[in-house]
């Protein structure tokens, strides 16, 4: 099992072999994110993403109260986003250009880990929580979530990844105009409704259970062929059909050479449980 | 507040500040189009697009049988799509293709308009009215409203937007391909089901008075935020996420140097309603 | 009416006027797949396309037990998959992608046929009977069918055609991912509601009727219309609205020239039942 | 043959039967453009380009000195460009926005005019010279001119088409970015080496006759034949090879419908010249 | 060595070990083309893409006159393309589409060949000639070659691959349009400065005898190398950089498991010519 | 001026105001490459980018032998590549597809490094040297240089960028499919011809020097628009023509606003030299 490594603002332990949990760590905060945080989360994330100790990953967020209550507005307002610069409009947008890639580079981090990452949330998730749970694999949710995109309510248009992400998780791109334009609260039910969610469940605590048990089980497959489909499934999303088709048939002449498909038909044959080799 | 402009088959009413109402009017022929009214809607949302007294738009019908019924066959029977014309098959395609091209144009001049256009429909939405509505970015409905892509009942596939935008609006091809391929009557509740519409009201009337609420919310919102909004969302829907982050990116790179910001969280702070200058 | 073609896995016929059956009929090994069938299949669909005596294909499987159970992974097993080669693996891989891309070919033909197919499906519909339902045009489900996207359970992503096709049939990738990652058993139901079936129906027998019904009515529509319907629909999944508009113009420019629409309109103002020519 | 029409900025001539002559004729001003110049223009080409009397269109400048030397830069820095605004950057960059995307639009009304587009070029071609040079088709050149990407010389980055078109006329990223991050003169030779242009000659007249003459012999074939090769180039330049072959099949699908393929094909076995219909 | 396959129109040879030559063979027509023949075409480069006895395809016309003359306008004008139907016209246009698509995928059917082709190429090389040669990946050409886009000239636009292929060729659509607007004859020397071809010689011979060398020493290379290089350079043309590298990645991460990179470097270290397992 | 940073393997000098000399600095071994020193130019170019105290940057080979003589075989041979794992094929899969990526994106940062690159190139350039050169936006070339695109002889097709740029820097698949499959020598006049390099010079030293006249004349334009039209023509050859007109207008909606423009301007009637402030 892997060492179980110190971060600031994130805990990232191992509660069962092959899974992580990775939480959010500032419940005093409401785990509301400044830049520190976020560039650390993408070093979580390209740490975890190689591992052959990890095949799972679990997001959540510290605390009763918030998976993350978004964007630390007090801290980016004596940062970056409104620093009044002495340049000329066009130097001011070329940092703020810089500072959006690479925070969006951050949340990136997530869609771009090798491993699924199933998001288990609870509490406010607002603003930057969209665009968070949006660049992980699978969302549950708590029955209490209060969901927003938030941004439009402190005057801009969400850049850090719910405009792009968003519309292609659920699929609707006039409930998400809804959502998005309006700014408004919406709920764990109405997320179930529109795909956003894969389940609700009662409390905090059985989100995070029902999250480890999906670990679990993604966690006894062959990593090659989770790997695989996470991978085909992201590009997929981004290129014709004809496209995918012929980027998985490449894809596929390297992974088809694998022991896992004779591990995984023997012990089906065997009823046994398989075991795969580390990836 | 805008000038209330004169058109021959819409009426332009300004009910709310920032908030203006086009209204289909050829109640007596159930709102059913013909050339000139298609090309007379273009320059509508043409006009409305940059103004800026206007930050959201409501569409509707008048009167209370229909949305509007399609395209009005009677007159288009007697113009360019049947006229018995002299020339080869590939000149009377040229013809056609131009007609097809303009046609389109004047429908997609919705979904180009910067500010966001919520279609409040009700009765019968048949055929062009599903491209006209598609165009929109939010759809209301009322309950007695009869949709349907009629147009493989006349012979022809749905060609001024419906096969493009629909399965994009609702995210599912099998159930578009359904509605597309039988001209099946579909209600109201079946478009809320698959997400056509967001939200499904009594009658015409309360239907409108959803629109125009939910209007007023957004012409409350920042302009910078809102326009950004709908701008980054249509692009997205054509792009890969990558595509889609960068040029987030390089918007809002212009965009978060309003003084929208500022007043927001202000506002917020002072728990006031926040005001922000014309766009 | 069309000949009946006699083929060894699959029994074609013509139950109705314009409307083919293909039946998978290997129903005492619950329909699996091995290279032969899917060669074959791809003559089937390869023959149906054009002939002017077929508009509307049903597909579904032989038996009570499966639609079809996927791939026969004991022919497999002794077949190309696992063949143990002497040859180095980028040599192994080229083999490998050769057959991933015929097969995949093979099931494009579904797709690529220009008749609309209606997928009936019931019993077991794993593995490959997600890649078969995915690229026909509905799908509709008895209710005691039992999807599953199985690959990862014998330790591979799937590569014919599900993770391209899935997503976009039902617009939602996180429900995707969820059962695509786990592999897990799904029903009727729960196809029904994230829209990967049209309708689901109490057996297998109201299933198919359900199927010929629509078939029915689709095939009293212009063919003219209903085949660019399909084919205006599968273009604008894999392009921009832009593209879309434009590409549903040129071929317009052409299909518009039909009689069909004359005599539909005709037909309507008559209430008759209009007749289409051959196409 | 088309009545002679009036513009302020621009001379229509019919020198030849189908061959309109378009001629920037602002001499004193070395053709230099302000915005109702660019305006006017696009009304040029939107009204030649249905107009059966016209089959080719050659573009020209007025006067010995210059095709066009570019922006009337005095005009511009009265007008929108340098306007000190009061409102913040994010609405000064909305209006610079619209601005931009019209005076695109301008330009490329040369691109999506039906009818070929030859630029006979001689003297001062300075920065929106280019723009304007790689909308036409072919570029012919006399021996004089002296060529710019002058944009980075006044401080900003060409984005009327230049950045976007003359990469792909040309197909050299390398030659593109020199000239363009330098903004240094080049010549007709170096323009005819690296094939922005396809003919150098020895003075502005031989130029011009020079084009008129191509365009007699492209005014000579099919119109059917001559703008569906500009359409599908155009296509073509913007998508896959395999997009490229299904637009063209689509396109032909009609195009080849026409008597000319039997004119074109019977003259030349009578060695006589064809005639075509009007288009 | 394979064994010599017999075609009706096509002598398949192999001069040289791993060497196949196609050559056009229909001599006293100019090697014009009917569609028994390109049908024929497609089924000689379907059998030699996966034959590990081939490693490079020399593509030559018969006789001393043409490469071929291009499309035997006689026989097609007795057949499909003007064939009287007494259909409308959007259902003769479903035949003629049908037609192109059959056509097109004919030639392709030399780019999708997973071996390199040389196109050697002498006397008349008009209309279809620059189809198939544009869809070879090496061009070299006699100094007598007259090339045309000929297609104009009889009514139509290029649609079996020129219009897609030939600027992607050379990267340069100015020339493009010219030559294919003007249907004009042009020579080697042309050709090559614009770079259709990468070589001229003075006969036939000679360019036959320089093709045979330049398929010789691509023969003499790591067959996993040359077909991954064709294959990338393909995908390439047809994608961004960022989708070119990605799927670069992907295909090396098999193709790098070859032997024959140690037998590469063994062999240069011994200075000797290293032999390759067959693909 | 910005403090000269110490690397291992690069030396980083600032010869003149706002140009960075970077130096493969590996002479003894040819500047040949191994998986430290990719990792290192990495680091140098993203530190390069955001340099308010850059504007250009020359890329050169220390010694007179080689600018590099590509990847280090012996290096690699001992390390990743070929290291003969005990995993199976799929997962040996995984590990070179991560190395892939990771040394394109080495590579990449020059491309993306948002600051013009010019490389000076001389003597050997095999290989790796080339995926470097096609990085870089302007190539300058000693008379002695040999290029080849070397891979195919040691067993491989290229994957560090050069199959994927190659052809769009210089515009022409055939020549690039000719070396590409050949692996042959080219020389410096040979790449003059085809556009992959802009100029030739005598010696190595008049190269450079004619680097560094091109880098201060390009550091002497505004920093918004140099750096700006690098952005615009990178982004414009992955795009549509159209796409890259919008994304144009959104980047200059910002970009417009500098202080550049009128500096530019005034000094340019003044005859002055202008100077920009930092970016």
């Amino acid at each position: 099992m892997a060492a179980e490594q110190k971060f600031k603002y994130f805990s990232v332990t191992y509660p069962q072999e092959y899974v992580a949990h990775v939480e959010i760590n500032r419940a005093d905060k409401m785990n509301a994110f400044h830049e520190e945080m976020w560039l650390e989360m993408r070093r979580v994330f390209d740490l975890l993403s190689p591992s052959p100790d990890v095949r799972v990953i679990v997001l959540s967020g510290a605390g009763s109260k918030a998976f993350t209550s978004g964007l630390d507005v007090k801290a980016a307002s004596q940062g970056t986003l409104t620093s009044g610069s002495d340049s000329d409009s066009a130097r001011q947008a070329t940092t703020l250009r810089r500072h959006i890639v690479e925070f969006q580079d951050c949340i990136s981090a997530i869609e771009r880990c090798e491993k699924p990452v199933i998001a288990a949330i609870h509490g406010f998730a607002l603003g930057l929580a969209v665009d968070i749970a949006t660049a992980a694999d699978v969302r549950l949710s708590a029955a209490d979530t209060r969901f927003a995109v938030k941004e439009v309510d402190i005057g801009l248009a969400a850049d850090i990844g719910t405009l792009s992400r968003l519309p292609k998780v659920v699929g609707n791109y006039g409930w998400v105009k809804d959502v998005a334009l309006t700014a408004r609260i919406f709920g764990a039910e109405e997320a179930l409704r529109v795909g956003l969610v894969s389940g609700v469940y009662e409390t905090k605590e059985k989100t995070l259970k029902a999250a480890f048990d999906l670990a679990a089980l993604i966690a006894s497959k062959s990593p090659v062929a989770v790997q695989g489909t996470k991978e085909l499934l992201n590009w997929s999303r981004d290129h014709s059909v004809q496209d995918g088709l012929r980027y998985t048939g490449v894809w596929n002449s390297a992974a088809l050479q694998t022991n896992d498909i004779q591990s995984a038909i023997f012990a089906q044959m065997q009823k046994k449980k398989p075991t795969f080799e580390k990836l």
